[in-house]
């Protein structure tokens, strides 16, 4: 079949709207019509050419929500006509991975899919001369019909909307899993979020969810800080505006350091502090922001033997098919806020000027509807 | 009154053993007799003059084991006759950090205990021309009689026999208690100890006794091996003698990389290692080692976001009044062997030579019995 997508031909070039060629889907495989799609900063990590191993021609997008066209062999979890979100993490339920209870990184189809194809070693998408496009993230949301492994499809309800939940499949399961599957933030708990952009809001509702206490966040942009106190932010710190040192700061306004830091930019140097803030004997720092390749975090070992620790999280730690749908639960249930965060809607004709808005700072979530 | 010990005078110099005058226990304080006292590698980090908050003149020594002879008013939960372990960590029982279940890091005689005096800020030792003398580590066990604060005494069976227990003042602790309370390792899980020496083999007997799998020894000295077999290490890696890269050769052997690692050189290029030959997705890696003043660790955040987790363990996570005459029944029982750890039995006027043993890798544990 034929469908329209936004191609990106080269690295660092804007991406080219065309009719590309889909192949049907192979056993294991479906079919699904994208009917939304976000952009989000690894797309532009991609596109722009700094993620070194980034692969070319391809079509990208990874946030996606649609409904299910046509099933391959064997697939018995989905049918025609199901709502679904694309998972850039698949959860096969049967790898290693899937059966330890501390990660959620399924391994089952990760290596083809960081090849840019589907688990049989080929790709789905093709351009008009027959030269082959590769997948990306095994997702490809920027196209208005895309095929993905049955594993990589959490189901969900029927009555949510596209062009909101289409954020589950990456930004707010990010933020809001961070909080609940890897720190585990408990009651009462003083937080400190570094960076309000699209995953920092969310970790800050995920800690609201979860009813933390001292809810800080911290930006360079204060115009972030009105916005994150809708979602719950109750303490703005802007580094500019701290005399001395930000960590002694943080330490002091939480009464002697964070339970749970979140960094969630990607600035090594801002990891660092997010560690250094913890409090001492407990406190745990989470790295979601990822770093240019090469860089390095540093500390002194000190800050670890007296009891802090550092984490990481891929995905909020949350296993998608498992996770997701109850995620979408909460939002129609009004636990979660989405749709302040939906600050632009775009044709996938204006795709590009998503990625302007990321860049200038303005948006929160650009989102493409088909 | 008068009791013997060794005066570390000034830094660098061989500690110098004389007759010294105590002052009987304060409020809350308590006299006891040192009966054995380990050397530790934080003592004679001091004693060289490496340690850039060392204070002097000095009585070093926290690895002790002795008898109560005296009590200050108010102490209740020790009586003279008592058979006691000084722990350089408190247990107050009710400061912020005591009543956190996170952390063993009592604070209350901190602050104190890092000026080298006791709580009510001034020092029971003097020279015989009436200088002060500071206190070690709240502990100063090379002397044959100290006064510590009743809450940094652990009231132990008095059975045990002093040569042996008093490692559980510092080593035994710290590396078993490494594996029980700051990893919580599970039966099963496959290991990687980096450094055999005082530490690493209490971690190694920790894994034993938790029902690790794999327990996998890293030492640059091949003559380590043989003894840390007798605790349990099932494989053994010289780095000298892998082709090719550390990491991948225990990633390898290790099926996919270790469920934890443990760090017990104080090196931060080992700790960068042992973090990195963590497994992804679970693996956690526990910083023993205490590494040179102003020394950093780094890594790419990469490592943690894919699921590893960086830690470090004081007094191996434990509660000293609590946990210490656990440990000491454990001995007594034979779940946790001593006995052959203690390679050299010293008298205080041979003190000096337990730290030349030290440095040249000959001991594990030099006591000194009075
Ligand atoms: N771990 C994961 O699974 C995962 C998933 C998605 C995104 N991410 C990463 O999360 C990070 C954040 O993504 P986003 O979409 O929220 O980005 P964003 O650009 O929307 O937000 C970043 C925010 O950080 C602020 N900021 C920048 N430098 C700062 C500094 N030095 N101090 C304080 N604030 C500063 C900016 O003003 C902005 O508000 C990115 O690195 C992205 O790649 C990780
Ligand atoms: N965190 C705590 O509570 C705590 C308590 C006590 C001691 N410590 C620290 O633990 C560390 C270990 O103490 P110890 O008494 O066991 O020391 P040790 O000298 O007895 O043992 C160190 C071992 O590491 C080996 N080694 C050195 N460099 C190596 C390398 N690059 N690769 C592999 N092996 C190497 C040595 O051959 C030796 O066997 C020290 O830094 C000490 O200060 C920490």
């Amino acid at each position: 079949m034929k469908t329209r997508a936004a191609v990106a031909l080269e690295a660092g070039k804007p991406l080219e709207i065309m009719e590309v060629n889909l192949d049907g889907p192979k056993a294991g495989e479906v079919l699904v019509e994208i009917h939304a799609t976000g952009l989000c900063h690894t797309d532009e990590f991609t596109r722009s050419g700094d993620d070194p191993e980034g692969l070319f021609p391809a079509i990208l997008g990874h946030e996606g929500a649609g409904v299910v066209q046509e099933v391959g062999e064997g697939v018995t979890s989905l049918k025609p006509g199901d709502h679904v979100i694309p998972l850039y993490t698949a959860e096969c339920r049967e790898c290693e991975y899937c059966l330890n209870p501390k990660t959620n990184l399924c391994q089952k189809v990760r290596t083809t899919q960081g090849q840019g194809v589907m688990p049989d070693g080929t790709s789905r998408f093709s351009m008009p001369d027959g030269t082959m496009i590769h997948h990306y993230m095994g997702c490809s949301t920027f196209a208005n019909h895309t095929v993905l492994p049955e594993i990589s499809l959490a189901k969900i309800r029927k009555d949510a909307p596209f062009d909101k939940v289409c954020y589950i499949g990456c930004g707010v399961t990010t933020g809001v899993g961070a909080v609940i599957n890897t720190a585990k933030v408990e009651p009462g708990s003083n937080c400190v979020v570094f960076g309000l952009g699209g995953i920092g809001l969310n970790v800050i509702q995920g800690l609201r969810l979860v009813g933390a206490g001292m809810i800080v966040g911290v930006d360079l942009n204060p115009e972030k800080a009105e916005f994150a106190k809708q979602f719950g932010m109750t303490h703005f710190v802007n580094p500019k505006e701290v005399e001395g040192d930000l960590v002694a700061h943080l330490v002091e306004l939480t009464g002697g350091g964070a339970d749970y830091s979140f960094e969630c930019i990607g600035n090594v140097n801002v990891m660092r502090q997010a560690l250094e803030c913890a409090h001492k004997g407990w406190g745990e720092s989470i790295i979601i922001g990822v770093a240019g390749a090469g860089q390095e975090i540093s500390t002194r070992p000190f800050q670890l033997v007296t009891g802090r620790s550092w984490r990481g999280s891929a995905f909020g730690g949350a296993r998608g098919r498992t996770d997701v749908p109850k995620i979408v639960d909460w939002y129609m249930e009004g636990k979660i806020d989405i749709d302040p965060m939906i600050t632009h809607k775009l044709t996938l004709d204006e795709i590009n000027h998503g990625f302007e808005l990321m860049h200038e700072g303005k948006s929160i979530r650009a989102v493409v509807e088909f």
